[in-house]
């Protein structure tokens, strides 16, 4: 950021140069007690109560894909940040940024799959707001959603609880996002029958609550994918992740299609997943538990935290070689939002 | 709609299209008990007291003009909503949509204006999503916000209240924004010294929730202006409006840009005004009580509520006629957001 002086597309894919503007312009501009950028969530202390609210912006092409759309997607993707915070969400509001042109059909179709998202994952859209812009002055449709919810739980599920010997449990597979939006563009020549994962994660952060604290932090990982959650808790804590690759779930067709162009399938979106730190004495037990349901039938322990100094992220490959999982930089990988 | 097949900008002016839209779509695929499009913000139940959550997009070109920009509209326009609600802002969430190449120190002086206008309002940005869009897929860029805030009043503040021989106030000039905003892009040659009203509005509505249920409703005109507000008033009333022109605050230079270029300042935005209908015994005290503040210095009782049919909103002339202030549909008005 000292050198840069325009925004460029690396801004935006979730990694090093994307904290850096956070970090550089957002969070020293609104820096208050209650702003923390390292959470999906803010806890807000309210007259009576807590609430947790989160935000997030939607601008994925194209707007439907296997699996999904802009609409359940703007849905899913604000539920997920509200769920790994340990919270029920509640209410929604929405922002609908469209473009003259842009087909009424369509933009039915896209807002039914949304009500039909929010009505599944049980929330109400409360508030909301439409821009129209002049042809050209944006792309199609953009979204943003902002999503409240409460805390049942008094469950901390902070970053800073991670502890060496912890482990860390992924509930599916990776990078099913990224490549089935990639899919969808046929881009390359490809085309595919894979589904993106994108779905509620709700049950699944709720399944792990009554481990109280033993339960150390989860995420969603989305852009970025799951490497840079796992540099994010590096980060946090000043420890080391060592996670093996033999471990970790990966549909066929997406290692074919990382494989084909190159792509590493821990740094692609996923839309319906949760990376979780535990405490040992229950990885077991955490994994049965997601694997009982429906949206955890593929989870795995992939690695675990350790003192090993500099931390860092370390992948131990199938070849039982060692290699580091660099923070995300510039950007190699589909560009899906 | 039923002939419409795609969006046009008329589908974002304020106005009769723009309803259409929101009724046909959004209001009823979201259909539930807590989402209700007459009003600026939702009254959400909560496990313990009551919420007030609100959301606006913010397109507004140029980014910078005379008496503001896009990042303290961004907060001022979200204020406004909560604070005619008759609720105390208290926590925003903010979406940035930005174009690659965008300009970074312009971005950091949005964002400490943003910041600056949220210290003063006293509210937190506590949770935030930015978007980097290719270069061509947005024109420099979006914001969004959401805010949260609480009531502490127990006044219905609904436009259900309104009654016929109550009297409609306006808290200053109108169209200052419009006309500001659109002199700041140096179209048609014009230039000018004229500032937007962008302001909280927070002071105004706070000082007349003593007064009760006699004060019916409050609004803020922004996107369609004070006529938009009139009309939504009469429309969930069936009661009709009576205008008094020569009663309406207007600033000398926007009535002269007005009268050269044929716009109305009762369709242009505003975004630091308040349109209030109060019980008549206490319009008076009112009209005290606005002038009394700064940001109420040139308020103005600008007509009255009748039992007329059919409703309308009806302008008495200065010269003694009248005319009928239609709603807006097409768009003859400088596109502000």
């Amino acid at each position: 950021m000292t050198q840069d002086t325009h925004i460029s597309l690396a801004h935006g894919n979730g990694g090093y140069f994307m904290r850096e503007l956070i970090e550089t312009i957002f969070a020293q501009q609104f820096a208050n007690s209650n702003l923390d950028i390292e959470r999906d969530a803010a806890m807000l202390s309210w007259p009576y109560g807590e609430l947790v609210i989160t935000t997030d912006g939607f601008t994925v092409q194209p707007l439907e894909f296997p699996g999904g759309n802009i609409g359940s997607l703007a849905v899913h993707g604000t539920v997920n940040d509200l769920a790994v915070s340990g919270a029920i969400p509640c209410y929604f509001t929405l922002n609908v940024f469209v473009e003259e042109g842009f087909e009424i059909a369509l933009l039915k179709r896209l807002m039914a799959s949304l009500a039909e998202a929010a009505q599944k994952c049980q929330v109400a859209i409360v508030a909301g707001d439409t821009k129209v812009l002049p042809r050209g002055q944006v792309s199609g449709l953009y979204l943003a959603t902002t999503g409240v919810g409460y805390r049942t739980n008094t469950s901390p599920l902070n970053v800073r609880q991670i502890k060496a010997g912890d482990v860390i449990v992924v509930s599916g597979s990776v990078g099913d996002h990224g490549i089935a939006v990639m899919l969808a563009r046929e881009q390359f020549g490809l085309r595919g029958s894979l589904r993106s994962d994108a779905a509620s994660v709700l049950p699944l952060t709720q399944a792990l609550l009554p481990y109280g604290d033993r339960v150390r932090v989860m995420r969603d990982p989305t852009r970025g994918g799951v490497a840079t959650v796992l540099h994010d808790y590096v980060r946090a804590t000043g420890l080391t992740l060592r996670i093996r690759q033999s471990e970790l779930p990966i549909n066929g067709e997406v290692q074919v299609v990382c494989d084909m162009l190159g792509y590493d399938p821990l740094y692609l979106a996923c839309e319906g997943r949760v990376v979780a730190v535990v405490a040992p004495d229950i990885a077991t037990a955490v994994l049965e538990t997601w694997r009982a349901l429906p949206e955890g039938s593929h989870a795995a322990l992939i690695g675990t935290v350790c003192e090993q100094h500099p931390p860092r992220v370390i992948l131990e490959t199938e070849l039982g070689g060692e290699r580091l999982l660099e923070e995300l930089e510039d950007d190699p990988l589909p560009r899906i939002c």
